[in-house]
């Protein structure tokens, strides 16, 4: 009986990927130990190529190989009923699944022009070459011009968060009273920000920093005392 | 014992305000019947000065005033707790809350300026210089010059549901296997345009297109049966 989690590696031990921490994040809430984390770099696929794919989180729960992470926390959901739920009803389930695309849609989409040169600043050496070729292919330009357009990019940026904002207005956690696997999807944005760049996304006045704060304090401080900037 | 709904009413007996549809989906969820239904037109609030405030919906249900039509989905699921569910758990009661500001912030907000017109065009004749005078105020423009950006507005329309098509592209309702508060929050604008508007918002291929026809045939067409064009 072995739980394995594959996840992303970059430069000084930086471990930045959004999908991986909602995985940790939710093995956390369901009181699920690993007995191993294996790091893999950008270029080192080949280490989950039995997964028959090329993404990280996988998770390899007794001998059970599942990857993606809405699908493992739908498994972890389904396989660990009696544990502290991630959703906790089938709309939440449905409704989560919602958050998920939107901050994929929205947040990460808003973000990744803005941090990417952040990011690649923290690739390990050997997975630079990869990381830019690829990255610039999808963008259509340089990381440097990306870059370039930040400060025009984060203009727009404090409007698109206005539903989260107004939610956590008045809700301690996106879930409501604790946090669920709703919050651990949208936080895992500002865990990944929080690992590779300084850039001052949240003002401190904003509801969104508040919540923020508290999801850093869950957990004994799982996703604050790892390798990243304070902010 | 009696449970009144007061509505938004239009001309020929249009009730487009997406804020009652909620409210009534809510209560047929819930299978609370209403005793009475009593409309008002934009410039009637004197009829619900009682309530203290001045929009609608507003219920009263055996005496009780509850107005606001996220605090009338809350008062109904404390209130029946033995009735099928709104929320369904704590968790999905925040992330509908989230939902019902991303539906204001991004759905509403985006397609008010396209459809402002057709609502003046199906407001109460004693209703329109209110309606046109304090909607241009807010708005800043004409009602016609608003009208006329429609075109320009819609193309960017499309993404702006994609978290919400990728939802429905691999599940029946937001809420999962079946109907929900969060279903009705999002349906309730379709509904709103549907009442006032001829205009196509969606596409015959769009997962959205398909889960609207599931949600019109709910509550054995009290969405569908009302007045309103084809879509």
């Amino acid at each position: 009986m072995t739980r394995i989690l594959y996840e992303l590696l970059g430069k000084d031990d930086r471990r930045f990927s959004p999908f991986c921490w909602r995985t940790r994040m939710a093995l956390a809430h369901k009181g699920l130990e690993l007995d191993e984390i294996i790091p893999i770099g950008f270029t080192e696929k080949e280490k989950i190529a039995f997964s028959g794919q090329d993404r990280v989180p996988v998770l390899v729960d007794n001998g059970k190989t599942v990857f993606d992470s809405w699908k493992i926390a739908c498994y972890l959901e389904e396989t660990y009923p009696d544990r502290p739920p991630l959703f906790g009803s089938e709309a939440a389930r449905g409704e989560a699944l919602f958050i998920n695309h939107w901050t994929y849609q929205v947040l990460l989409a808003s973000i990744f022009p803005m941090v990417v040169l952040d990011i690649f600043n923290h690739v390990r050496p050997e997975d630079q070459e990869y990381f830019r070729s690829s990255r610039e292919k999808v963008m259509g330009d340089t990381l440097e011009a990306i870059h370039a357009t930040r400060d025009a990019r984060f203009k727009g940026f404090h409007k698109k968060l206005d539903a989260l904002r107004l939610t956590l207005q008045t809700e301690p956690f996106l879930c409501g009273e604790s946090p669920a696997y709703g919050d651990y999807i949208v936080f895992s944005i500002f865990q990944w920000v929080r690992c590779i760049s300084t850039f001052p996304f949240l003002e401190a006045d904003d509801p969104i920093y508040a919540w923020r704060k508290r999801m850093f304090g869950l957990f004994d401080g799982l996703t604050e005392t790892v390798e990243g900037y304070p902010c």
